[in-house]
């Protein structure tokens, strides 16, 4: 992939080496949470590892300044190549697009504080947006945000509900959204940095989920009276939806790059299953019905590649990138949902079992598809952007005729 | 439906009553084996109230007789309701499949002692044939069958290795198929009904799978020195891989209408979903998006109900109806698979979350596409056969030309 | 096919010996129209084969009487083998659904002037009921009629527009439908039987289409003060809509019996070239990518059938079937295109040549997916009455529960 | 898109002009040839133009170098944006293909005889390299050239048959591969540029195809003692099939270029349709199911922009790029293939009329998933590329471990 550095080149083959030498081996290791998903400690065991390895988040340098996002995605897709890769090296969500937020927003004090230790891996954070529909709050509609915060001398009282909050639970740290009164009626919010855990956030249930990779799953959660010191709002008041967006394509684009690695693996798994067994008289890879899904993956990989790299040199430029995140988001998480269905198929009984992660990355996978915005959402606000261009194409005819 | 009995319209009202008032409220019971498949204490918990409704077994009449299969299908389907449903009615596989045979061909004695504790729902069942591939056995290929049976006085000594046996681990009985070394030669094969547990049947594994209906997994296995009575012999010796193929079809249907029962409640819940929640302004079933995917849906729940049928009235014709049942098992497990995901994407996050059975659905489905023969062996087989009627069409032509 | 008649399978092995041996040959024929379509030149010369053959109008008695849908079904399909054997037997749209209608509604006056000489094969008949949507007309909403009739003295006279007027051009004979001042109020139209050619109807436009399989194409054209004898009015007034309805599913279902007999007879071409050919090595079904594609086929044809014989028996039972026919539709339509495009492939660069039926069959299908409805108006329908029948559910549930 | 020059944009820009506002009015031209094509007087009226504009064969510059693949995508994408476009700006195959070989491998003597007048736009030419399958000639399979040629003092003379020889009626001059007797058996051949037409050859059928976009068709024809000069062999002798390599690949891409072209116009066509017309009480985009549609096609003319620029990237360092034209050709052509399929749905009945180049692009593109090689060899041969680099790095692993 062209327009990446030198830099990123050495880091994400470093990366590479380590997950593919130390991570993966841990893919049978048997600490996982109720959930499924790995605990805390064998994160952190990983981690001392990945420390030593100097592949410890690898999209940021020593001096705090993060890769581009092209840079990004030569190395987050090396980190992918293991379910556990993302968490071994401290590049997973939501710590990734959290710390990418407070990187772009925060002071150097609330850095300092809250994005040094993320950056460090000494813990993991979450997101507090979501809210559950059955509610009212906000789902996708961000002037339904029904979580409040209000002044209450030198510090905030926030209430509210959240769910779909991705680690949660056993998390050091958050980021809390609520808008204050006069907020909710003209569309604005804030966002608080808090340590976690604390008492006035109590996770009322984390459900099984098809996906098991997150620590601390998903959880809803009824926030009461969490006091936060005015000191830990993150950015200026009222402007929480903005710098939501600041977060939503990289982080959008983060996943994207993350399952492009571990598709990458399962379509190594499955080329090798697939060129050492033999079935109905020759090696299955030669039959055209297997060969020929290896061969479509090997093309919707490349496509999946390419629509990373250019939604990255997009997001590059500067511009938020929300239309072409979507078109990235759409078009990867589909194609990799084929990519990982046809590797089962290749593999047939083995495919459906956990003897390798391919069985994990179906799953994981197909929560993708719905996470960061079902498809038909995105194809919703493709739509209207293809309405508005139109119409302002016929304005400027317009115009221009009559000028 | 037509083409059915009311005695079996009957039924199936019956047991769709008793699976949706009795069974689905079980859908939240925790009692899961370590695979993640219901226990056996909550499965015989069940198969008790089953058996008080009068809906145990209720595709095999009291008098012993079996109904069609155009009538199994209207029962089965509704047994398929719930996930549970097969496990508490007893129309479950590798069971169903098991009495089917035994039923078929097995002599009066060893009916009464193998057959009717199945009838009556005392205990689970495996059919022993699937060979490790590594191992060079068996795998769809009857000619490699490598587990041996040799005369030893009254008995068959039985020496060999199986995967993928569903439901080995916890059965009170089975059905082991070897081959004498003749029989290997010329592609013969036996049939034995043996007790289980028997210490000579040593469980080597059971992996996780993507699906978790089914207790006591899929087992892989090493059977050493097995002794069994002469007299266990279902059927005649030699005979083995004609009574597979007995048994061939009438399972592989029996799968399409369990999993057609529970596509059609996960349509249920995402109708129910579609028509109660509100996103962007509006019911979310108002949004096409959302409202085409239920509509394709009941395009695909058509389609599986006719193909079921159909290949149900072939069968009842004493066809062993092997094409038409690959036909159907292929257009009905596809179909099923998009049923599923449709409804997974409908429901958003809910819809990889465990509230409801759709995400377990979802993943069975994926499993099934490959239990059974994978898609792709049922294409290869089929594409033989249009070769083969070719041919004999052209034959045909050319005998009458020169006539 | 089950629920047939000894008549109807005798019939439809009659057609099939008269569209394979007689008709087929007329494929290479070259009297085709500016559009591509068949000369009623052409026509008229099959269908004088016909008659002596005994298969003109077979789906109809010769006492007049119509067989039933699934009877229609078996012979339909049969005629449909050869794009020119509907025009041949006289079972082609739109004659057979205005034969239908007329049929049903018709007064023994009018069946005896207008209904007599269709059966007979004399000519060709247009209905006149879709209008220009950009003039503002009844596109898919009959309240939006615009075409009017007024009575004047003892006829009607009629004005307006209508567009995808498919055999206007040609036609003998015609159904139109116009609405009265106070019809159009209360969304209420009018049918009449003219003869044509008739001066007061002026033809604007016939396009071409991707399809060039209907004599006299698509028709754009304007009725200007068109007078009709009073006694020419089709059934009673008001009722216009109510027949058309009746007339919809027939028709609609006419159309996937036709247009499968071409697929099948697609299939039957490319299954000679893969099993004839060779590529690399093998013949070309032996490679799995064309076997596959063929087995896919026979799978698709299967799933065609038994929509259509469902569909069929619906009709059957004296149901308007518009749910049914719907399904029918979409899952038909969108079969046969797949089954093309495979035959398509199977047959590389000689499957997009004319040499055979194949390539046009291809286009004609495409087309059916936009005729009697695109695929997305069908499903749009279909969300609509699963939303429909969720409401009525939880109603009755509320009812139960306060009674 | 990246990669390219300031000149390559300028033209593009130009050409993109021109085609837009000159090329376009001519899609109503009727002047057609009896297969559908464009007449070569209605093309060499359209070529005037071009010449005046400065976008007459904009791809290669006035000193005679050819822009590089990327610059060359530009051009290319913007004259595909009408049919005629191509045939206009002189970027069509098989000419600028012919050219870029020509170019490539031409003494200066051939390329100042042969390319300078295709490059001034003065007439067509042809690439005579398949043989028909039925003849037992050339397919895919080089080895088996069966056209021969053989010395006979300072002449050549070739004899064969020839298939699907795209616009060889009317050529004024050709590309002819045969081989000689010694090189048949060690698979090499030669390549020949001669004047056209010849008495020596003879044009057995055009036959009608779907696609009608290209003057002369694609011809049958036998060559009988074609005497050529021994000046005008292309290169040296026995280097045909290499040759033919350099010419494949960026011949391959320049097809995908010009029907993106196509497909980006049929995007903007049912645009406008969907954001101009009402159905059912809404413009037709705000329908999601139609608005879904352009989205989708929005993702996937990304995919294929792509695809193209990356693929045009690996032909610029050099590389053959075999591997990567047939993933860039899958690719494409599948996805254009949707585009045009949702393109012709979203305008209903309009979309299968030829009101619109709609319809047209839709056949183009199908007929382009066969030519220059179906999706199904292209797979073939990616598995076989997977497996060949499977062996590799397992013997790279094996040799790594044993040193």
């Amino acid at each position: 992939m062209t327009g990446t550095s030198q830099y990123a080149l050495d880091m994400a083959a470093k990366v590479e080496a380590f997950v593919r030498d130390i991570v993966v081996p841990y893919e049978k290791d048997l600490r996982r949470d109720h959930h499924g998903a790995p605990t805390d400690e064998l994160v952190m065991e990983m981690r001392d590892k990945a420390r030593a390895a100097g592949v410890l988040t690898p999209h940021i340098k020593a001096d705090g300044s993060h890769l581009t996002q092209r840079e990004t995605a030569v190395v987050l897709i090396r980190s992918g190549l293991s379910p556990l890769g993302p968490l071994a090296c401290n590049t997973m969500a939501p710590d990734e697009g959290n710390m990418y937020l407070i990187g772009h927003v925060g002071s150097p004090e609330l850095k300092e504080r809250f994005l040094q230790p993320l950056i460090e891996g000494k813990g993991r954070s979450a997101f507090f947006m979501t809210e559950p529909a059955n509610w009212g709050g906000a789902g996708s509609d961000p002037s339904m945000m029904k979580t409040t915060c209000r002044k209450d001398g030198d510090h905030w009282v926030v209430n509210g509900r959240k769910t779909f909050i991705t680690g949660a639970k056993g998390a050091m740290m958050g980021i809390v959204m609520a808008a204050s009164e006069e907020e909710q009626s003209r569309g604005g919010a804030c966002m608080f940095l808090v340590d976690l855990p604390d008492p006035a956030i109590v996770i009322d249930e984390v459900p099984n989920t098809i996906d098991t990779s997150m620590p601390g799953g998903h959880a809803t959660l009824t926030i009461r009276d969490l006091r936060i010191p005015a000191g830990q709002m993150l950015g200026a008041p009222g402007e929480g939806f903005r710098y939501a967006q600041i977060r939503l394509s990289p982080a959008r684009l983060s996943h994207c790059m993350r399952w492009l690695g571990a598709c990458i693996r399962a379509q190594e798994i499955a080329t090798d299953y697939g060129c050492r067994r033999e079935a109905f008289g020759k090696t299955l890879i030669d039959h055209e019905g297997v060969g020929f899904m290896l061969a479509e993956n090997a093309i919707l990989i490349k496509q999946c590649e390419l629509m990373i790299d250019w939604c990255a040199s997009v997001l590059d430029t500067g511009s938020l990138g929300t239309a072409e995140s979507s078109i990235a988001k759409v078009s990867v998480s589909e194609a990799l949902m084929k990519i990982a269905d046809n590797c089962i198929q290749v593999m047939g009984g083995t495919g459906v079992t956990d003897r390798t992660i391919v069985e994990q990355v179906f799953r994981e996978v197909r929560a993708f598809r719905i996470y960061d915005g079902p498809t038909e959402v995105h194809k919703w606000s493709l739509a209207r952007k293809i309405k508005r261009e139109w119409k302002q194409s016929r304005e400027a005819l317009k115009a221009a005729a009559s000028a």
